[in-house]
């Protein structure tokens, strides 16, 4: 059997959206289930997810937050506490309308009329109002705060246009919710947990990120402010990878968190929220995939290197997965960054090509074989995913062992060095509006995805002009960068005054 | 102020059960919410269920298992499809019937008529259903057998009388679910399972455990066999810590997981689904609390080790917290059974003792005092939860932490060696239904929940006796326990032959 060209089709410049679902599929990252809208994570997509939950868990940890839960429910007259927050979420809400279910006289089902809620109840879609309404009962006094929790959730919101990771109707995610005594402390929290997700981005996902404020128009149903991680993926277009929210009193308000001040004065607290999802996962793919499928960094494969045994005849079979699991022991004994290597050793009994391309579709950083031939040499054959499949070494197989950590770290830093020319290389820095419609119109009828990526214009801060690039082009504000230096110019539409250029992107 | 001659009141001989309410609010574990049903589980129990999480997830991935994600809403349908399934669960079923919600024209919200939903969504009150509809489509051959798949999830079923982790509307759980190719395979599973269950509870929770199989009258619904796990509490009732259950076909063949076998026929896989859940955090409560509060296992305590500075004077506060800073550091560099001693520093400016009494109320194991005059002598003041609170040892402080592994690992043995005192002098082997009576009548009617214990008695199989004991004494049958001997006897209540004893008790 000849191997297709790629392994994935289409390849990524003839349709990126259907090569994203394939990756999805070949990876056997997630699938969309029978419940609409909602994904079954299959154990390759929840072990990169259970990766990216315990990095954070520890910056969280390490910035002084502790975990909690609180209810799945909300009850309506919750969600309606904050005015701006229920009209974001109203038209995505599921609701839950009864608690017990009858039999309906024809063999079936329904909901029993008598078991009717006084007051439905929401599933939550975000868990400010009903966190508010809980720390409003903790607080009474400047001493009991602030509060840093943070918990690990799914949350549902329901989406009518669902794809797996990127939107579902049901998602996990983590929310931190902080109550602070003053406005500085709230901010600097605010911008703190931003910074973790940046760093995390980078370090862990191999990830360049723009950060900055969201504009007024983009801002979460509520919020005074939000800061948020703004990522390029292969289709130049922008993916929010992570958002951070300054509430300011409005939830204090609205949950009534009041504690009596130093001064003895009653007072409202300041609060934040910030959370990342399993939209992440998503990211990743479009971020650093390839024609032969998903392409992982390192630091949150659920695998970093896989075996495969190469045993063509039954009489040298058991030497040579003894030597495989020989290997794989010296592996896990080796720390990548303050973790056990993780090792796969494939030792199921399917033709090598085969094996072979599964888990070059899965994204496995090193894929290493070893046969017959290879142990009278003492050595091995290895792959990095992040070269040409057909691109192998052939080291002796205890040096591989000692160089294993290095490559992984070279395979991170090699993810994040081409992300990074990806993203720099698309981004302009635009000045003329026939300019700016020329960077965002797709090149050709069939490819509507394929335009010229970010764009650093001015911007005079008007909502109209926004809305009407939006309606135009479908390109939005990104954000507001935080490290854009002040800069006099002219609104890429309106040509008023601006004192500094914003990202503007097609997004996700 | 005088402290009271406990911390908790009323006392375990008091009011047991208001006594355990007690404990959950002294001890910051959890709170219920304004959801009906729901509880807020706080930072402090949150990490004794991040302990219990990591011991156990451990142990499931080091018999094969991996993690995946399945959706919160089961279609009305599937739940349908198993009849001994949906009539154990319709009567607790929190059901989803619309997606969005509209202004009432009267100011507030209501589920949107034209959002309903043609089919009820029900919250997953457990996950055989979804999980069975996803496993058909993965199962062609016998190759695609075993699936090994965990999740951890919440899950809804209606409580008319919840009780802080012990009966909530929502819980926190981990589900096991597995499919294979023969009966013995999944058997061999179900009891595996059971046993991780029994090794975790022991050496984690320092609970001795009854294992067995449950009668027919208390086996999950659906399930061809189940097993548990039975502990006892102070109160001398049993609690059902986990359970394992060995499916048949039956879920197979309702949700259709069918396979080609090695004989080139078309076979129904065999199931397995077994899970814990928070309720454990309330049997470690009632095992181990007692009347100056809750009394944590070291393996799970969120803390191992609390540091109070006595800072009397300004002067020396800065020496004296510099001092508790570096034993942080140094206990931290210890290993406690394959992880870094959990040490926490309370340098909040309250008084000695309103601190030192939260963290007995809160439980943890090791309280540790460092003062201006422990200071000169290089020493530390140490006491023990598992002790009375008034004694003491004042080691040096560098003995301390040599010896700080050591003393929680009699801490853990010492509570395991408590626990199992306390049930064997309460499990006793009965023969006269009179005696059968007797035991299990309350010795006062102010304390219907003091009673005998556990009873060791036979049992001739019949469902009636089975229900006619539970009906006039509140007793069930336990477990049928593995390892009890085969010993001809009577039914403790018809008389008829018997060939081995089952445990009876009280429980919740």
């Amino acid at each position: 059997m000849t191997q297709p060209q790629t392994a994935i089709s289409p390849r990524r410049d003839e349709d990126f959206p259907e090569w994203y679902q394939q990756v999805v599929r070949a990876a056997d990252l997630a699938e969309t289930s029978d419940v609409r809208g909602c994904m079954v994570i299959k154990p390759w997509g929840y072990g990169l997810w259970e990766n990216m939950q315990r990095a954070l868990d520890g910056m969280f940890k390490a910035t002084g937050h502790k975990n909690a839960y609180f209810p799945l429910f909300i009850p309506l007259s919750y969600l309606a506490k904050e005015a701006e927050h229920v009209e974001g979420f109203a038209k995505e809400c599921a609701v839950v309308t009864h608690h017990r279910l009858e039999a309906d006289g024809e063999g079936g089902l329904r909901p029993a009329p008598a078991a009717k809620l006084t007051e439905p109840l929401v599933v939550r879609p975000t868990s400010e109002t009903i966190i508010g309404a809980t720390y409003a009962k903790w607080v009474q006094s400047y001493r009991d705060l602030p509060i840093l929790i943070n918990q690990w959730a799914n949350v549902v919101r329901w989406e009518l246009r669902p794809r797996l990771f990127l939107r579902t109707a049901e998602f996990l995610w983590q929310e931190g919710h902080t109550a602070h005594e003053t406005e500085k402390e709230a901010r600097d929290e605010t911008m703190q947990m931003l910074r973790v997700y940046e760093t995390f981005a980078r370090d862990f996902l191999a990830l360049p990120v723009f950060t900055g404020e969201k504009t007024a128009s983009e801002r979460f149903p509520g919020a005074v402010q939000t800061l948020c991680i703004e990522a390029m993926v292969q289709d130049r277009k922008a993916i929010q990878a992570g958002t951070s929210h300054f509430l300011g009193q409005n939830f204090a308000k609205a949950s009534g968190i009041q504690f009596v001040s130093r001064e003895n004065k009653s007072e409202f607290a300041w609060t934040t929220s910030w959370g990342v999802s399993t939209r992440m996962i998503g990211t990743v793919i479009m971020a650093h995939g390839d024609d032969d499928g998903l392409v992982l960094p390192p630091r949150v494969a659920p695998a970093h290197v896989v075996i495969l045994p190469v045993t063509p005849k039954p009489e040298t079979r058991e030497t040579v997965l003894a030597a495989c699991n020989k290997l794989a022991t010296d592996l896990r004994a080796q720390d990548f960054a303050g973790e056990p290597i993780r090792v796969e050793l494939d030792a199921r009994d399917l033709p090598g090509g085969t094996k072979n391309w599964e888990w070059i579709k899965k994204g496995v950083p090193l894929r290493v074989e070893i046969g017959p031939r290879d142990l009278e040499k003492g050595a091995c054959a290895v792959a990095r995913r992040d070269r040409p499949h057909k691109e192998k070494t052939f080291p002796l197989t205890s040096e591989f062992v000692a160089t294993c950590v290095a490559s992984l770290q070279e395979i991170q830093g090699a993810l994040l060095a081409r992300a990074t020319a990806l993203r720099d290389a698309n981004t302009v820095r635009l000045d003329k509006w026939e300019e700016f419609v020329a960077y965002f119109t797709p090149k050709s009828a069939e490819k509507p995805e394929l335009h010229g990526g970010f764009a650093l214009a001015h911007w005079n801060g008007s909502a109209e002009v926004e809305a009407k690039i939006k309606d135009e082009l479908k390109v939005t504000i990104r954000c507001i960068p935080f490290d854009a230096p002040e800069e006099d110019g002219r609104c890429i539409l309106s040509g008023e005054p601006s004192k500094r250029r914003v990202v503007w992107a097609k997004s996700y």
